[in-house]
C-alpha cells in the first residue's frame, strides 16, 4: 500500500507542476455516491461556460452517462473507467491530461467515482479537493468519515430543499465539521432548486482568476 | 491485488464453515454512506428481537456511533474500526467471532463500512450480501455501481418516502436492476415512516429459519 501510495504521489507531483506551468486550476470533485456532483457541475457549467475555459475529466467505473448528461455544454469532457475500481489515481490522470489543450484552459474539473473514503486518500495533482455532501446522507458524515472534510478546501452541503422531509440536524453538521476542519468554508445549496449557488459560483471563480491567465 | 483477494478468500471459507456448524445467518449489509443501514437495523431489531437471537458487527472508519445507536436492544454489538480502510474483510471477522457465543445465535448482521464499491468485492463468509440504496442517491445507481447488484440476494430500495421531492424514477432503476440481476427481490421500503418493513421482516425471517436451530 506505501509503495501505491508513493508512486501516486510522486505522478501527482509531475501533474501538479504541468497545471501550474500551464495556469489551469484542477477541483477534485469527492463524494459519496449519487451527493450531486454532476449535477453541481451541470449548474456551474451554465454559470461559467461564458466566463472561463472549463474542462471535465469524469471518473466512473463502467459507464459514460455522466459525461452524456455534460455533453450539451460542449466542453471538453474525458471519460476515465475505472473498471471496477473506486478511485482515480495521478497515473490514469497524466494519460488523459493530453487529450486537453492545456493552453487553452482555465478550469479542469475532475468529478472523481462515488465513494466517500477511497478518493480521499490519492493525491491527483488537483489544486485543491472539494468535498460534497448531501442533507439525505444525514448529519453524522464529517464524524464518521473524517478524512475528506480534513482535507477539503471547501465543503458543500447540497439538498438542502429536502431539509425538512429528513432527521438532519444542522448543529450537529456543523459542529462536528468545525472540529475536524474549523476554518473551512461550507456552501449550502441545492442543485436543483438553486439556492446558494450564487456564492458557490463567487468563490470558485475567484479560486480559478486567482490561477488562470484568463481576465474578467 | 490478487493474493489480497486470494487470502480473504481462504480466510472467509474458514468463516463460513464455521457458521454453517452453529447454524448461524450472517448478512453482509452494504450501502452508500447514509442509505440507512444503522436505521434499518434499528427497525429489524425492533421487530426481530423477541423471535431470534441477534448479534450485530459494526464496520466503521472511526467511530462506535452506529453502536451507540443500537445498544437499546441489549444484543451483542461489537466494532470493527478500520482506521481509515475502506471495507471490512474475512480476517476482522474472524478475529471477533471469538467475542460472540454463536451457540446461542441465530442471525449475525454484520453492517460493513458505508461504500458502494469496495465491500462488495471482499467475502466476509457471510451467508450472503444485502444491497441498500436510497432513492435520494439517485435512480442511476444500479447502473452505475452493478458489483454489488450482481452480488445482492436481495435489495433494499430506502427512503421511498422522499421521492415525491426528488427526480427518482422507479422506471430507470428497475429497469436497470432487471438487467442486472433479473431475478433478485426487491423491497420497496421507509426506514423512518415504517413503508414495506412487514414484507422485509417476512423475507429476512424466512431466511433466518432456514438456517437456524430455532422454531417459531
Amino acid at each position: 500500500m506505501k509503495n501505491i501510495l508513493d508512486r501516486n504521489q510522486n505522478k501527482a507531483g509531475e501533474v501538479r507542476n504541468l497545471l501550474v506551468a500551464k495556469k489551469v486550476l484542477m477541483v477534485n470533485l469527492i463524494s459519496s455516491p449519487g451527493a450531486g456532483k454532476t449535477t453541481l457541475l451541470e449548474r456551474t457549467c451554465e454559470e461559467l461556460n461564458k466566463k472561463f475555459r472549463i474542462g471535465i475529466i469524469e471518473g466512473d467505473i463502467t459507464t459514460d452517462r455522466d459525461a452524456q448528461r455534460l455533453k450539451k455544454y460542449n466542453i471538453p469532457i474525458v471519460v476515465i473507467n475505472t473498471e471496477g475500481g473506486c478511485h482515480l489515481d495521478s497515473h490514469s490522470i497524466s494519460k488523459v491530461l493530453d487529450s486537453f489543450d492545456l493552453d487553452d484552459l482555465d478550469v479542469l474539473f475532475v468529478e472523481n467515482v462515488g465513494n466517500l473514503i477511497c478518493p480521499s486518500q490519492f493525491d491527483l495533482g488537483e489544486t485543491f479537493k472539494l468535498a460534497i455532501v448531501s442533507t439525505t446522507e444525514g448529519d453524522d458524515k464529517p464524524g464518521k468519515y473524517p478524512m475528506l472534510f480534513r482535507e477539503a478546501k471547501a465543503v458543500l452541503l447540497n439538498k438542502i430543499d429536502l431539509i425538512p422531509y429528513t432527521n438532519f440536524k444542522r448543529e450537529t453538521f456543523n459542529s462536528d465539521l468545525k472540529n475536524i476542519n474549523g476554518q473551512v468554508p461550507l456552501f449550502e445549496i441545492s442543485c436543483t432548486r438553486g439556492n446558494g449557488l450564487k456564492e458557490w459560483i463567487k468563490w470558485i471563480s475567484k479560486q480559478i482568476l486567482s490561477t488562470s491567465s484568463t481576465e474578467v
